[in-house]
């Protein structure tokens, strides 16, 4: 297991964790600056982000400060409540994928989607499975335009609680079981070690309380092409008081962080760890400089 | 399946739903005269509402408005910071045992408990894993005195949000895995058809979004005798305001109840529908006629 106690080489940092400081939205490119300021190697940028910059502007800055990505947040929303929709989904995963060739991201992070119209509180239907087949039909076709264009996509399976709004694949088990019906290892022996066109982003915060997740995490390094694209980091806190934004920092909240990046480390993951923290009433209010240091700190203590 | 159009005979209404009426606490004894009242057969207590009136008193009103059980809530909370707490847990445990025979429950109700003094905001330790092996062994021990005394013992697998504080088996599937190791099936004929020593209590809240839920639902079904004890119903907001306290009333959230009933009863299951919501914005705050009224036409119409 690699000893991240003297330095944050690995580190990157999701760019959410850093959208609001002292309670105000920053602009992404001062973001960048200020991940630059502390020697950050890299980031996973969230495609609005991106968009109130520039989608140039950010890729020349990146490439001028030479910060990389860890990931691209994010495709998916796949289901749809008609067949206009569904097509919709498509072209903007295109889109999306197209930015992540830009950006030269290792990997198209996906939150696939769930019931359509419950976001907004108004499902459209309640039919899980019903959605979990958009969601499968959605992915295979961009993975074909992945395949192309040579774009990893990363299933994000998210935590249950999210399941109606957010994402139907909800734990790891669900995610590498699309994984293989869609993108099935290959003969070629020049596969092995190299990223699959499809696996996970594995966060912490989603898939915690999973009593197969060792298990899983195995089955996924023992894929030719690696699965495991991404992994996340932040924490459990007790007690959660917002099933969204009430994620807390590393060590303070009840994920048994270090173990579990040896489980994923043992299963050959060997890239950043990403630091995605959602936080209204915490980090969300107090300066950048505070939580990036945090995370930096923490990052070196207890990831 | 079973038509619940034209009656109520298959109701069965958790005192918790009716716990708080207009915000105010109410007392077990008169919510078990408002059921009576409207013709409901089955009531499932929670033991601090039993204990604020008294065992025997509400034993004797049961009898007196032939009203029965349809599970008595609740046994569990193993998991424990020191030898001492799970001693203490494993008798607490026995009394609820004993007071579920006194008023004639067909189960008792596990919620199993997770990491201790996460509840309170301050966890003893974040292993999980030791956690679930805190729980098995507390489950075993228990188990041994409810078959001596002829009390099933119902799992009650929680959503994976409650896993730090309240829960730590948290899919149907870990459930049967644990039933299965502590309660094999016996090569006994006569075990057919009956309640299993060792099941499960099946919540819709807690259950709904998992991928596998109908096949581990047909699992339990294939058990001789059958884990299926208890079958609880209520529904999933979008959104959902809380983690413990936002539970909607059936038909108002995303829950394919019809559907799920569909899979329980073709696994054998042939008991009470039991309506559990924990309501603290909502229900809770309405009249308690209203909230009964609702539950009885919902069960109905929608479920």
């Amino acid at each position: 297991m690699r000893d991240f106690s003297t330095n944050h080489h690995w580190l990157s940092i999701n760019t959410a964790t850093l959208r609001r400081q002292k309670g105000q939205e920053v602009a992404l490119d001062l973001i960048i600056d200020q991940c630059a300021a502390r020697g950050v190697r890299a980031i996973s940028p969230w495609r609005d982000q991106v968009a109130a910059v520039g989608l140039d502007k950010i890729a020349r800055q990146l490439k001028a400060l030479n910060i990389e990505l860890s990931g691209y947040c994010r495709g998916g929303f796949y289901p749809a409540a008609d067949a206009a929709g569904l097509r919709a989904a498509l072209d903007d995963n295109r889109r999306a994928i197209d930015e992540a060739k830009t950006l030269n991201a290792p990997c198209l992070v996906l939150v696939v989607g769930a019931l359509p119209g419950a976001l907004q509180g108004k499902p459209a239907y309640k039919d899980i499975a019903r959605a979990r087949g958009e969601v499968r039909d959605g992915i295979a076709a961009s993975l074909e335009y992945a395949r192309s264009v040579g774009m990893p996509l990363a299933i994000e399976p998210l935590h249950p609680m999210q399941a109606a709004e957010r994402a139907c694949i909800n734990t790891l088990e669900q995610a590498l079981d699309l994984c293989d019906e869609l993108d099935p290892p290959r003969p070629a022996t020049s596969d092995t070690g190299r990223p699959a066109d499809l696996g996970i982003a594995l966060d912490v915060y989603h898939c915690w309380w999973d009593p197969k997740l060792e298990s899983q995490i195995a089955r996924a390094g023992r894929a030719r092409a690696t699965r495991l694209l991404a992994y996340h980091v932040c924490d459990w806190l007790t007690p959660t008081r917002d099933l969204l934004n009430d994620r807390g920092m590393m060590g303070d909240g009840v994920v048994e962080l270090r173990k579990l990046r040896g489980w994923v480390e043992a299963a050959g993951y060997a890239g950043y760890s990403e630091v995605e923290i959602f936080s209204t009433l915490d980090w969300w209010q107090r300066p950048g400089e505070e939580t990036l240091a945090t995370c930096i700190e923490r990052h070196r203590s207890v990831v």
